[in-house]
């Protein structure tokens, strides 16, 4: 929990200070809103909400024993679970227009449910991590995105790729190569480059109407291809257009740090529909090759809700695969995950009560402390310290009471030492760390 | 949003402080866990969620006909939404009671979803922000939480009252008035002296079997007795023992900053169940007089989840009445709400390029910058960052180019001040505020 919050709070204050706000939307949404939005698999997984009262009110004894499940559940369920984060913004930026100022950025961390059989790695619920830009054609935009996923990983400590590429630049290739006519079913084919493979793409696409010379250099394009040589093998104005705005993506990114994550991946296809413009995926050089982010631009985000011409850009993180990622590379820093700095264990009750003071100053102090409430045996409380993770204990006994000090003890080494307690605190107000006050003896 | 960040960033910084670890639980539990758990009126507010795929399978034509929506209910829906953070507590304690360290001490601050008439005020979809602590019996939480709720509203500049009182001290005065035999109909109606006032509640009283003189004298002790009237009119072990509780309380607050809050209060009684021994609640001092946090000592957490002997005490904050009291006394700190420091307006595509490059640097020292995507009017600019509330914009134009330099201006008194940005950017790097750029001139 604490992890997942140290990624999140590491995306938020990245968003945010390319200045996008965070909005959240209810859990509950209407299945107006939701059905048909996601295909006929997303209308299965969505989670529907049964009406509050006489649920069955609206149902007459013949449409119960028609078994008719849409025709039952159109009278039943009003509302259902958040599926993602797009429709939500889509219904929420059509909703409030003319509140609105765009350029509209957004982000929104919240869960979604799904109503996948739960496995290993998926969830029924889980966090998605968007960011949006609504309202604006700026290309701009993308250039911001990439150095937030670069900044992001960097804070993380996660070495990645930025793969970029252009639906505009797919489109002209296909057309390009005589696969215009089948355009759909060959870009299926190639979005599914990551999963099957240069060898499985090409069985795909030569079952089309298509020489295999052909298919075979458009291949090569696409594995190997630069700018220059896709450029010299697109024609058209849609594609060209396509061509300089990657073009000046790069332009813009050239000399900034994210330079070095950025590469240009011809054969990204991020699926069929929706996107219009540029789009991103990133992957994490080490490790799995799977995603960890994406997005791109679209066209239009809201005709569907009555709102016309609202282009828009944006980005997520897959969060839980970045978690994974982290813990498998040990890339959590080690304060991540606690959640207690030091937990006090005293002798006597004189001394528990000297404790209990001394932890109320240091929690001014903005320190993590816990006392444990009783004179017990020391067994007892440091085993307790143990299982809580604290990884110090401070000791206070008689010994240390007249002293008005107390036994510090790191937990990992056992180090221990004796501190005057008005030391110890004023150490901490200078900034110090806890580890700090083994290295000064 | 950010305003609300901010009131549950200040109770999370400070269950924090006082060793509590943050916990989240699945929107969706098993209905068997919810079911019963909140009387009959929350068996109807409880969000049912239909099951995937056929929902009517398990029904047959005879119970479709029947109607019996309990029963059809149990066929159709396995899992609802969660209606507070208690029994998710206890389902969690009780399966996981092998892997925890007792006591265990954690917060938890999520949505939860009622069927209530949505209303001014009231949502079906609201946050709570709870902390307990479960598996131990001392006192000393209960000081802490004390402490915990002086220290939240200190740093949130509410001024606030803690009203404490003790279930075992309620139950010995009643018993000692003669309204023993009943109780439970003398709790409720005392329960509701915040509502109906003293007047209310002796009407109700006087319905029993009980003397007026009797009604009278208990109403003057509930509504004006300190802890050594309560003492010398309660007897039995229990009453001892609870009085003996309260008054151990009251010395360990004594001398500590939280002494101002605490207030004794007789007539606290908070509902019926559950609660067995300490009782909290928290009002405004200015402001209607609505609870705005509340809790207590609990016997039985997990029983009915199969574990036994598991007491606790918790409290928990009510961020939407919170959010209201500090916004209609202003008590938001200005910075709180804005999610913008400085938006870039330039005049032309050189401007516009060096003011990106000047935002990502300013990026990299925590600020929160956008740059206005393109070099339309400076009208249009400055209308946007009055919408979205940017509190400086940074013009550049020729000018300014020419001096690497900026015109730094203040949007809501209109001063404007020529920087070069690495002026700018090294007070700020020094901590520097934005407006002191404007008093250093």
């Amino acid at each position: 929990m604490l992890r997942r919050a140290y990624i999140f709070q590491t995306i938020k204050d990245t968003f945010e200070s390319y200045g996008f706000q965070p909005i959240e939307t209810p859990a509950l949404e209407r299945l107006t809103t939701l059905m048909g939005k996601y295909g006929e698999e997303g209308d299965q997984l969505l989670f529907k909400v049964l009406n509050n009262g006489d649920f069955l009110s609206k149902v007459d004894d013949d449409t119960l024993l028609s078994r008719d499940l849409d025709d039952i559940l159109s009278k039943i369920s009003k509302r259902g679970l958040r599926y993602d984060l797009t429709v939500p913004l889509a219904r929420y930026v059509a909703q409030n227009q003319n509140e609105l100022a765009f350029p509209f950025k957004r982000y929104q961390i919240q869960p979604v449910w799904r109503a996948d059989r739960p496995q290993k790695g998926r969830y029924q619920e889980f966090y998605q991590c968007d960011a949006d830009v609504v309202g604006s054609g700026s290309l701009l935009y993308e250039v911001d995105f990439i150095h937030i996923y670069s900044r992001v990983f960097r804070r993380l400590g996660l070495p990645i790729q930025i793969k970029i590429n252009h639906r505009g630049l797919l489109t002209a290739l296909i057309q390009s190569y005589g696969l215009g006519a089948e355009f759909e079913i060959a870009t299926t084919a190639i979005d599914k480059w990551d999963k099957v493979g240069r060898e499985g793409v090409k069985k795909e696409l030569l079952q089309l109407d298509v020489e295999q010379v052909k298919v075979d250099s458009l291949l090569d394009l696409l594995e190997n291809g630069d700018l220059q040589q896709i450029k010299e093998n697109i024609s058209g104005d849609k594609g060209e257009k396509a061509w300089e705005e990657i073009q000046f993506i790069f332009e813009q990114i050239e000399g900034s740090t994210a330079e070095q994550d950025l590469v240009f991946a011809p054969e990204l296809a991020r699926g069929l529909n929706y996107y219009t413009g540029c789009i991103f995926e990133v992957i994490a050089i080490n490790g799995d090759l799977g995603s960890i982010g994406g997005g791109g631009r679209y066209a239009d985000l809201t005709s569907i809700f009555g709102m016309k011409d609202m282009p828009g850009v944006g980005i997520s993180f897959g969060a839980e695969r970045i978690y994974d990622l982290l813990e498998s590379q040990s890339l959590f820093p080690d304060a991540v995950g606690r959640h207690l700095d030091i937990l006090f264990c005293c002798f006597d009750e004189e001394s528990l009560k000297i404790a209990r003071d001394y932890a109320e100053e240091l929690r001014g102090l903005n320190m993590r402390i816990d006392v444990y409430p009783e004179a017990a045996k020391l067994g007892k409380q440091l085993k307790y310290a143990d299982q809580v993770g604290s990884p110090y204990v401070a000791i206070i006994g008689e010994v240390e009471r007249q002293q008005n000090a107390l036994n510090l003890k790191h937990m990992a080494s056992g180090q221990q030492v004796l501190l005057p307690f008005s030391k110890l605190k004023s150490s901490l107000q200078e900034g110090d760390d806890l580890k700090d006050q083994f290295s000064e003896k």
